[in-house]
């Protein structure tokens, strides 16, 4: 933490319907690609909610706009057919140039699936060095309540706390 | 940060529900009126969910209840008809006579609309200047489902961090 | 806060539906037992969403895995019928044997009931002691929208800020 001054909060939300039945598209969530959990996140990009999530959270922290500000919205955005790691580290390459140094950052999935907890280290890994501080990774259900409990879809909430370089 | 002391985080969460076509009700968000973008919030106040989500957070990491404590619930309450931003104002003076400081915070919008994006920076200051720290605004649908889907309702999840001055 | 090097920041979401009419369950939420507001929530333990969306926030803000890595899942589970103070108070000696010591933390109760305005400093005090470290509680609805407005369930976001001991 030597050379960063005042440390800055951020909160981040994304929520994608899953894909239909046949759709053969692949699920990504928390920077990992996951097999056999059935159908994938729909979206412009891979949907990997969690990596959406903390991303908002940590342009929010350095007050660096949003995910749509970053990586445009729509089929010819620069986030279009990206997965979430290469997204989040495009988004710590602009804070650094910004002078702002993520610190630590959170994120809850929330949906039915996929089952995170058996590769709970590997996501925490992959994202911790995608954004270069400690991320966590939590999952929930919601008991088959809500978007997220019927199966239509899968949420994220993030935190992220970050630090600014003194100019 | 001189002066400051030890940091607390909050937590906040708001949700309201827009109120029927032809209620001619304006529509406030993040401090801000959105001109063009359909019926306003139904509430006591104006129903400004961000405003609501930031004065929770900033209470809750002060350690001073919550929105209803400070500004009571129904149409007699001392928030009834009061826009976002003054009421921020209220909250921080709250926090400041009991040698709490704002440090930064941050608040997601989630819904159909307004489309905060154009106008993110305009929101930014605005908050920001109420609570006299750097306040960050993001926004996210939840792709068409759950009630911010439907255009039923619209919501705000808040984070904040404040420090406490030495006694 | 001598003698704490950095603080990491932790996220957490929990939901539970209420248990149906005549069950007699009891109701827990924040800790606290809540007499005449209604049927209890369901679960294997007492499903205090607040006590677990804070196992939660502590547990991923000190990298130390979630609620089911420390208690499991299931009705054989360690977790099963217990309280959320214990649960809290665990996962705190869980943190501390890890050179972690939570900081403050702060989370939100999402439902139609309980009322916690009038035993929000009962709650905040009881919550604050299990986790010894300040604890805020606040309240709100989701004006008759979704699952915890219909009155299906209810939900809890906490957040929470740890510190690791120098080795
Ligand atoms: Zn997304
Ligand atoms: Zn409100
Ligand atoms: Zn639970």
């Amino acid at each position: 933490m030597a050379g960063i001054g005042r440390m800055n909060i951020g909160q981040g939300f994304d929520a994608h319907r899953f894909a239909p039945d046949g759709s053969g598209r692949e699920l990504w969530v928390a920077g990992l690609k996951w097999d056999g959990q059935g159908e994938g996140i729909e979206g412009d990009s891979d949907g990997d909610v969690a990596a959406h999530a903390l991303i908002d959270a940590l342009l929010s922290a350095a007050r660096l706009g949003d995910i749509g500000t970053l990586f445009g919205v729509g089929s010819d955005s620069a986030g279009a057919g990206q997965h979430g790691l290469p997204m989040l580290e495009h988004t710590v390459a602009h804070l650094r140039a910004h002078g702002v140094e993520p610190s630590s950052a959170s994120v809850v999935v929330i949906g039915n699936r996929p089952k995170i907890g058996k590769r709970r280290a590997e996501a925490e890994a992959a994202l911790s060095r995608a954004v270069g501080c400690p991320v966590s990774v939590t999952a929930t259900t919601t008991d088959r309540m809500g978007f997220t409990g019927s199966g239509e879809g899968i949420a994220a909430i993030a935190n992220a706390l970050v630090g600014f370089r003194p100019r």
